[in-house]
């Protein structure tokens, strides 16, 4: 058996999200990345091929660094091979960037150590066809000192069920934060201000980053600080926490396997 | 007469181009700028407002800051409003990001002073989706100092007609290049490496952008250096310049009107 872990990324906004979901006819076909993906490899190989991505994202949501793995039935091409093999039965919304031979127990879901992902805000009032493809625009001027304060207890072990949406299946809610904060960057391609929210984590509930997004720029926006925050996290309910900020601001923008060897 | 200018950012991948186009039903419609704006206005007006353009962006290409003026039969409203009001009609692949009143000899065409272009290039192998919609893949890796010193024929009234597409009806071939320069960049939302090709010029050639670019890459690709550029000016002939270089990876960067009193 041969293992190959690709990294990938998509533009979500014409996609109904990563996973492949059932429908009845092709007039009623629903687009999804792993869909698309495991259509290109099963042409490649000419055998059904299955796809195992790292995690789900929503309907709408981007990847600049999406991982997934499958098994290849070809033992003789370099992995790197694919790359190219792939983008060309692709779709151009989607692009392979990186194959790799990994080990047979690898998983992209389960080897991962971590997921890194970037919410992009955009605080102007008439912002660019670009940004309002890729950004949240926000009707004022956040300030990033503050949020950057409100992140202060978004860090470590924490029970994350305020920014679960109802209908997560997820044994446990308890996710590992490393880091949490935000910078300034400019848009793309006019270099109008934007802001980033970049956070990183052991792994992350449904609707987690986009809900965590919303609340911290709902508190920033009426002046709230970290205690307000911190009640947020103890209540420990959907309810105590903000809006849930639109998909097409976010980007699962890198998946680590720190520690995995790779042949 | 009101005569408003307004200033508008389009991603010109789902468009055929500026210029709005005849067709024969709603099945062979022809998706363009100049159209979906009309429509906006006349919807806003409840009157046909036709739309004026600095200059036709072809199919595909993008824009950050066009430009365009119209006669407003509503004389009591803030220009300002107009942003807001037209953003409300137009789809979201097309923002307007500014208005104001301009006098009524003014033209976005002709009181335009000059045009800035940029083009985008990707030299990696393994681009990422969003290179893939809004930049060339040139697969070498380009010396900018090379491709800048290629530039140093570009500058000050030239006759242009080695890169202007057949079919071009302009009476002159002149156009006056203020400024024709390359520098290093980086790719939204990763950061990867990008190289931004920048041109300003009073007025452009139908292609002119795409083909010098597609020339330069070619120049410099091959090793060749400032004598065969300045040859492929002095043939004034179109075959001897090289190809034309992708519609996805060009934007109008800003349009220019020093000197226009604004009321």
């Amino acid at each position: 058996m041969r293992n190959v872990l690709l990294t990938l990324s998509y533009d979500g906004t014409d996609f109904c999200g990563w996973q492949k979901q059932a429908y009845a006819d092709e007039k009623s076909r629903v687009r999804t990345v792993q869909e698309e993906l495991e259509n290109a490899l099963t042409r490649l190989h000419n055998q059904k091929t299955l796809v195992y991505g790292s995690g789900r994202t929503d309907s709408g949501v981007h990847a600049a660094g999406q991982a997934a793995h499958f098994f290849s039935p070809l033992s003789s091409i370099p992995a790197k091979n694919y790359v190219r093999a792939l983008n060309a039965y692709l779709p151009s919304d989607i692009r392979i960037t990186d194959a790799a031979d990994v080990p047979d127990d690898f998983s992209a879901r389960t080897s991962a150590t971590s997921r890194v992902y970037r919410y992009f805000i955009s605080p102007r009032r008439n912002i660019d066809a670009f940004q309002a493809r890729y950004s949240w625009l926000v009707p004022y001027e956040p300030d990033i000192p503050r949020l950057n304060a409100l992140c202060g207890c978004l860090k470590g072990e924490i029970d994350c069920t305020s920014f679960c949406a109802s209908g997560d299946e997820s044994l446990s809610m308890m996710r590992y934060i490393e880091r949490a904060h935000f910078f300034e960057s400019s848009s793309f391609p006019s270099g109008n201000p934007l802001i980033v929210f970049e956070i990183e984590a052991n792994a992350f509930l449904w609707n987690m980053v986009r809900t965590i997004t919303g609340t911290l720029i709902g508190l920033d926006r009426t002046g709230k600080d970290l205690p307000h925050m911190q009640k947020i996290l103890d209540a420990k309910d959907r309810r105590a926490a903000g809006e849930t900020a639109p998909a097409r601001g976010l980007f699962l923008y890198k998946v680590r396997f720190d520690g995995v060897r790779r042949h």
